[in-house]
């Protein structure tokens, strides 16, 4: 099989996010990178592209630029698919102008900068007929796959609670005061939207609960919290829940969390069972039960799910971690792209879709208005 | 030093926290049981007294009858105070009838059955002059002294979020209809009050939280759960919290959490470091620091404040556990008691105090307020 | 039913052990303390007896005179048992002339100074009928009960491999130069005996193995360290084992292990499934098996055998620590006194016994002499 | 700069180490696999090329054809080394091969099926001037090199005690009799040579103690087991270690314990300060002092030597696990391939190399040797 052709906005030499993508779409070699605009100098795309090892005839300075020279060339050469990577106000018009023009898109979470764009991205992927794939890469993991099968299949009985949290530390200080790029654009409401932490690791918790749950969030009441000095968007949130088949929950995020790295965690209670998992420690499902002992899930340990299984790369006891887990949502979306290619119809669509993407805005959307209401609730 | 003498009410073999209030007052060697009340049965009362090597005589039908007949009796012989281990609607009268006859108190929590007579304690203990303990047990570990000590002294920076969670499971099917004795009384509003699970560990975790961040918490607002078919009283709880000084943060609390067994636990963020404890491994407290790797601190071990080193009984790595916490409040109680016989004015307080009975009973009414009205906020 | 009385041999203010005990015996309200030869000098004994709460006429200068007056004594005043907690050197001669007085003997580890003793010791008891118990505390908690049920009831299948370690590190620096007085006997022959780590942990590690596995240690080739400046007995050792029924294993034992605290643990696995516990955090149990996931088993919890279920004093999620696992002991031997004054016949000798004893001498006398042979094999 | 180009010998499609091999050299985006000898048959070959991606021309029969055709191939497309991920037998020739053709060589572990071939090869490499790395991955983790590092710069003063486990429990029941490929080698001695799980897993354990601790294993005692039914070859051992500086220690390793993962851990105490590393939880380091609290260490957390920052390639909190730690060793194999090709002659060498492949046959030796005779003392 022919390896797919993968181009990327965004992501130069430098980038955290960008980099992570790369290396999720090797990890599994069915992608190779064959062009990006990834910065908007020319230059620094170029230079990126050469440290890449790409031609300087497939670093282009606008996305623009590389969609039209892309698909000028001949179809057994031109890039398959764009991945994008760029920060939020810079995913609507590549996606929407990389579907117009047949090639598939991959894209960072949050989808977009507004919930209007989302909407509208989500008519533009229906009527493409293409495949459009939304990193929310914590769903990749083998053990969460485990947990969504537990629900699925009903050995947690009806789900009751919920109790969601994505912790981070690292705005604690001010940091995008110092030059810190990751940290600059994501405190600025032009190039993040409405929400600070609610987009960056909020939609993260969000798509986490209705992914193992398969239930939507129906409404939530948020109070959010600026607490670095001089910023305007959420840094911290405490949100309650009510699920759409009456579980309810509480969701807390935070990039003010001193010394927490990337917590984020789940609990799901149901009338006979519990699951328990831990992003920093992916390599373990904890479950509860009404009877009997507690029991531990690995990947690739006894008693999985099929779906659970046949994520997993390596034995039992050899951790995957981050980028595994990143690397099954493109396993996933290449899956699809090379079932194309053959001429299957059916898809698979082992990875989030545009409409996980709308979920997550409306969500942003929606903590925010419950916060201006002083945390009444809102439906989303 | 004589033993202190203790008259007991409530807590007949058989009884949970009656039990653990004997075992828990004995540790330390300074106490001696002396009489009680346990049941409303006089027989059932010394068939209790028996079991426990009480002579005939002390054993009492009534907590009236018990109060009564020890005072009459010479100076040192009789109790010295009463421990009150009924359910909640059982806590007010005695602990007044005690005071007024001038027999110090230790009660379980929650305080009372109703903020009102919580009021009234709060007046009759003041001007009794009496030493009134709550047991807020779990204040009496090492590991939350040491946290505590280090919110006080700064080290953790300006407090800027809680998540405390207390969650069990025990009530997650209706046990209630089995005959179970500890589910019967705590669903019911006539022994229990307008708080369910609120009042059995809402309390707990509030008291927790107040007492770690020595911060008052200012406002919340409520979402209540009660899942367990035919009940009137919330069995799980997911609640917003404001702090006096501006912190945010949440509360989970759950008694349908299927599989948990008893599982308190909080994290606490300032700007400079946090921590995190969990009620079912009491002997580690994790803090995380803005500078520095992860630091780990266990009773008995290195670099504690001194209250906190004090608390401990035995080395380090030799854990405590609930019991010798509980113990920690009875030995703080009896060190004042103590104190007083010896003539001293100036008393430790080196337990909870009625005002945190009063806390606990706001919290409760604060909680159903805001529940009642689709979680608006509510000062306490 | 009344109270049992006991009688303290060493354990003055200040001691370690001695408190310990007290407190064990304590918390199941089942025993008091009336008597005591608390230390060699007789003030000290009634200075510590005064602390304790005890009249001064029960307060001895030695253990001779303690036997002797309490003897004298009406039956019904009179010690029933006798606690020793005395460094190993004073095990003996106490222990001997309480049983041949009448009096049950309840002792700390190792049992005597020399194997010779021990041998001799077992001998007495044999012929005296009266109760003998070996403070082996970790054979108290519930969880190593459960273990113990899971190997004899053939859950694990054959025992194939034993992994055993008990590591602390409160004699890495030479705090016995420092006037600490736990390290000045342990490190003196003359009062510890041949073995310093080895008969003060190191039996717990082997009396943790055979009561477990139910097997005997056949063998043993060990390479013990002296690595604190001037010592001459060891306080590091690593030892390779050979069980009774062909399973192999390792026992690490260290005094000198910067950093561990009290860091016994133990891991047995059979051609069916293994366990694993961990004194540090004894409230679990964790389960491997050949087929399904792992299983962690908590005291009071679910799917427990009756032995471990009936340990615990306290619901599921209530920690018990170090002092109830002690405690268990006491009771177990308390319950035995009980029976015997009830007129019943069989015991249930619930507790390490004589045998335990002789076991832990031949382990400390092998494990010196395979040691002083280059780690050849010795035969226990 | 231009991808380094992969010739691999062996791993076949289905085989576990050769795909780890092409996963683990792709993540860094440094190297293209460009040919292979995937299988001793040709067309089985040529479909596991086909399946990676490759021209059939470049898929090829036996190591001799590849190494003989690449070299015929123009410079700036031959293959620039080859992978050796055939079984233990099949390592030496292709490497000699390899070697003496011009290829550098990066080849799994045990390096080679007897000693002499070890000797021979190192022979062989010192003169090639080439390079030669052997995949001792879990020297590839950030906290490993943060554990190194904090020997080496004396933080944890004089070593004195190391303690190192590698338990795997998938050898538990008679696989091999089951056709389980894997399994079928690994028992059999004409493949594996005269060490089972000494070779397959005591060689990571033993090379993980000397990376570490920066000491040699003087001598050892080895106490090897036999358990599945017909084996020749030990399934299990343990060992007693004494390192070059006085210190001591234990191994245990075993392929039958029962439920056991990947169960590779270490723990190395020295006068001032231990560590501890787990691989199934890579991401963490434990570490204890004479004074001071725990201290835990996290990948690209705060406070730790440069050595083990750059080994991360993601933030805190993201774990990175097996694969990633094994590319850590390809990605610096291939920088000091990109360093010769640059035409420096100074290599950075931070990976595993013959000398350690030495001593890992040295260690298999030894420990066979020292089994043989009853577990005396070998001096390696």
């Amino acid at each position: 099989m022919r390896k797919l052709r993968m181009g990327m906005i965004g992501g130069g030499i430098g980038s955290f996010i960008g980099d992570v993508h790369r290396k999720a779409a090797s990890i599994d070699g069915m992608i190779d990178l064959v062009c990006g605009a990834f910065s908007s100098s020319v230059e620094k795309s170029i230079q990126s592209g050469k440290e890449l090892g790409l031609p300087v005839n497939r670093c282009y300075g606008t996305f623009e630029e590389m969609i039209t020279k892309e698909k000028e060339l001949p179809e057994n050469e031109r890039m398959d698919f764009v991945a994008i990577v760029t920060p939020n106000h810079m995913h609507f018009e590549p996606a929407k102008m990389a579907l117009e023009n047949g090639f598939h898109v991959i894209c960072d979470k949050p989808m977009t900068l507004t919930l209007n764009e989302a909407e509208n991205l989500q008519s533009i992927v229906e009527e493409s007929g293409l495949v459009f794939a939304l990193t929310h890469n914590y769903t990749g993991h083998p053990m969460v796959k485990q947990a969504k099968a537990l629900v699925s299949n009903g050995d947690l009985g009806k789900i009751r609670k919920v109790q969601v949290q994505y912790l981070q530390g690292w705005l604690a200080t001010s940091v995008e005061k110092t030059g810190q790029k990751q940290a600059s654009w994501r405190v600025d409401p032009t190039k993040s939207g409405i929400g600070g932490a609610l987009g960056d690791i909020g939609t993260h918790a969000e798509n986490l609960v209705e992914y193992i749950t398969s239930l939507k969030i129906d409404e939530l009441a948020a109070d959010l919290g600026v607490f670095g000095e001089g910023r305007t968007l959420d840094d911290d949130g405490n949100i309650l829940l009510r699920l759409e088949n009456g579980a309810k929950g509480t969701m807390s995020i935070s990039q003010i969390a001193v010394g927490e790295e990337n917590n984020l965690a789940i609990k799901v209670y149901g009338e006979k069972g519990s699951i328990e998992w831990h992003q920093e420690e992916p390599n373990k499902l904890l479950t509860h039960w009404l009877d009997g002992p507690i029991k531990v899930y690995t990947p690739n340990g006894n008693n999985l799910y099929p779906v659970a299984l046949e994520t997993s790369r390596i034995p039992a006891g050899h951790p995957e971690g981050y980028l595994e887990a990143f690397a099954t949502i493109y396993k996933g979306f290449a899956t699809d792209l090379v079932a194309l290619l053959n001429g299957e119809t059916e898809l698979k669509k082992q990875y989030p879709s545009v409409y996980d993407g709308v979920r997550g805005m409306k969500f942003i959307y929606g903590a925010v208005e419950s916060n201006t209401n002083n945390s009444t609730w809102v439906k989303l």
